[in-house]
């Protein structure tokens, strides 16, 4: 990093490439891709601290693997697990799944060590929950997406693993009662609830149609489906038995269609590969635009209420696919063209500006859980207010006068 | 604000004036101190997507109040809550004795308003838990301590009340069995532990000899007592019987000589008053140096075998009380005169450094829930490294290049 300093060379740093805004990617010759791949070392376990120390390069799968062996848990899920890594994770600020309990990697990071633009080691060096001696830099690093410095080792905050484990699949006749049942969830299962994630009948069917093996437990299709996990590390308590009692009452109040509990590990996986295989299945579909915003939980059904007709507007027959974590309001939209077409007839930037729009105005985000990257700072640009980009410009030539961190990301 | 930036006035903001390091003093005349009590409103509470905005300068009690009526709680609790205002409590990171589970402030704050030090606002305006649009603002304003600008509003994230709750002081031999009882009880309790709060027997004789109307529910005295809470959302748990099992566990074990379970809300109330008249009662007895600081809760023994060797060596027969937050490692440490004496003999800074260096050599942090105020930067420049104190100073900068946004805290 001197080095690179010293000879005006630009830097991209590089995790898992998992990331889907192009935040690793080089665009210029000449700009150096720096792999934190070497750095896996998970260093310390600390079982009475609750804390993990380890290399930036650590592919989340294999940290969530050796944690388990020790009873510990480390509350960080995506599709991606099998390749990103943890200093991805962090420069990016990941989300996932269980962030309406846990926090994204933010609330995950307790210390960082950073290399800074110009080659300056910052050691934050402090492991503990509470820690005021001065601006949170840690926390500022955090979805700095590598225009701040290189993440080279974290110390990630841990939890006693859960002992028992109860998932459902929900069918749930549409996004009202959808949205609905989950706060009454919340209310219900805050003690243990893992994970509310939600998709929308079409998106199914293209995943059903498209991958094989795949196949939905429940008998009868609904407008929406919701798959609640639960779990507890308290040994005398029977998630089942918990969350069993909960589909009872959204059966009660009509809330919904049908409903599978998970019998076994196996089923399990089977509910979570239904979710997980999403992405793929719009993927194989051909052409898609995707979108990643969060939104109120409550405001949910009026996003898609906005943005629908939005779409159809500027592209008649473009369709429409959703899915999402519940329980943070942070919805994957994703849109095809018209049946029959490969392309959005040139309305790419209007419909994805559509849909960013359709949820600034709810007041809310632009850039959920994947960052804005190569492919939104333009978007952001027409969005964010002039105070919000002249602070982030400060912030970025505060750390890099040069700017030759990751340059073109963020802002 | 853009008044005082044009003419040059240094601004120091002001909230309930419940700070312990002096960050809303101002040192010299020709200051203008900014008040925010007026920015009282409570303006929306949202039970479906479990927030409330609020003006910076609501008064914590007053939202704990309102909140309850509703069945929702923001689960931040700290001694002074009848003047602690919201704005201050972002800006100083407040902890509590919450904070191991629910985080500090920072973690709680989805969103802020801004005034920067020239006068422009920056509205953050995105109330969800995912928003990846640019560098984490909304978490570097968190305990900026006023350098930054002026928080005038909040979005806090909420959580449904616990239904129901259980509370017991539990007496136990020596500080080893304590971070092990501590440990325990955290893999047991983990999904219902709400607090955990010890403190050591000559502070809890100290605060027994000062208030004349407190009384300590335990028969026998013992080294340490831990004050353990826990409360659940779920209508057919038993708290009592949870923690009651788990207690039984304890003293199996040889780990607790006694304990009383709370058995009316006015016996927890009696409790939880113990507790927290733990500063008054070193107050009473005269001048006292207090230090507020983390470490790894399995490095609690480590460093109160370090400082009070040290302390003692300095000034021989000076008297350590401690007091604080099991659950994350924050002590809050008092040292007083030896008995009779009402000073130091000259031996403040001394102390204080061999406090704050104990602390740093366990690898943390020498300001855990309070900041560095007016108070500590002195002790901030002997620990921090260069690299971060030059971070900060860029930080500072950035916003405020003149410097007269509360001049003289942080760095």
């Amino acid at each position: 990093m001197k080095i690179c300093h010293q000879r005006e060379i630009p830097v991209v740093p590089q995790g898992g490439k998992t990331g889907l805004v192009g935040g690793s990617v080089a665009e210029d010759s000449g700009t150096l891709l720096l792999s934190l791949s070497r750095l896996n070392q998970i260093e310390d376990i600390d079982s009475t601290d609750f804390t993990v120390t380890v290399g930036a390069g650590v592919v989340l799968e294999s940290l969530h693997q050796t944690l388990s062996e020790q009873d510990l848990h480390f509350p960080m899920h995506l599709g991606s697990e099998d390749s990103t890594q943890i200093g991805g994770l962090i420069a990016t600020n990941t989300g996932g799944s269980h962030a309406f309990r846990y926090g994204m990697m933010q609330d995950l990071v307790l210390d960082l060590d950073v290399v800074l633009p110009d080659g300056r080691i910052w050691r934050g060096a402090r492991a503990v929950t509470k820690d005021n001696s001065g601006f949170q830099l840690r926390k500022l690093f955090c979805g700095s997406e590598g225009r701040l410095g290189v993440i080279t080792r974290a110390v990630l905050r841990l939890y006693p693993a859960a002992r028992r484990a109860a998932t459902a699949l929900v069918a749930i006749p549409d996004i009202e009662t959808m949205t609905d049942a989950g706060r009454i969830r919340r209310r219900d299962l805050g003690d243990f609830l893992m994970a509310l994630e939600f998709f929308d009948d079409p998106i199914l069917r293209l995943a059903l149609k498209h991958i094989p093996d795949l196949r939905c437990p429940l008998e009868d299709a609904a407008g929406f489906y919701l798959l609640a996990e639960i779990a507890t590390s308290h040994a005398s308590l029977d998630p089942e038995e918990i969350l069993t009692a909960s589909l009872e009452r959204v059966f009660e109040t009509g809330r919904a269609s049908d409903a599978v509990l998970a019998q076994s590990e196996a089923q399990r996986a089977e509910i979570w590969r239904l979710r997980e295989e999403l992405p793929e299945g719009t993927l194989r579909e051909g052409r898609q635009l995707k979108h990643d915003i969060s939104v109120p939980v409550s405001r949910i059904p009026e996003f898609m209420a906005k943005c629908a007709p939005g779409i159809e507007t500027i592209l008649p027959g473009a369709r429409i696919w959703a899915f999402g974590h519940l329980g943070d309001g942070n919805i994957q939209l994703s849109v095809s063209p018209p049946f029959g077409q490969q392309a959005f007839a040139g309305q790419d930037d209007a419909i994805n500006l559509a849909v960013y729009t359709a949820a600034e105005s709810l007041s809310d985000s632009f850039a959920a859980e994947h960052g804005t990257g190569r492919s939104k700072p333009a978007v952001a640009d027409r969005l964010r207010s002039n105070v919000e980009r002249s602070l982030m410009e400060s912030i970025a030539k505060a750390f890099s006068p040069e700017e030759r961190m990751n340059p073109g990301v963020i802002v």
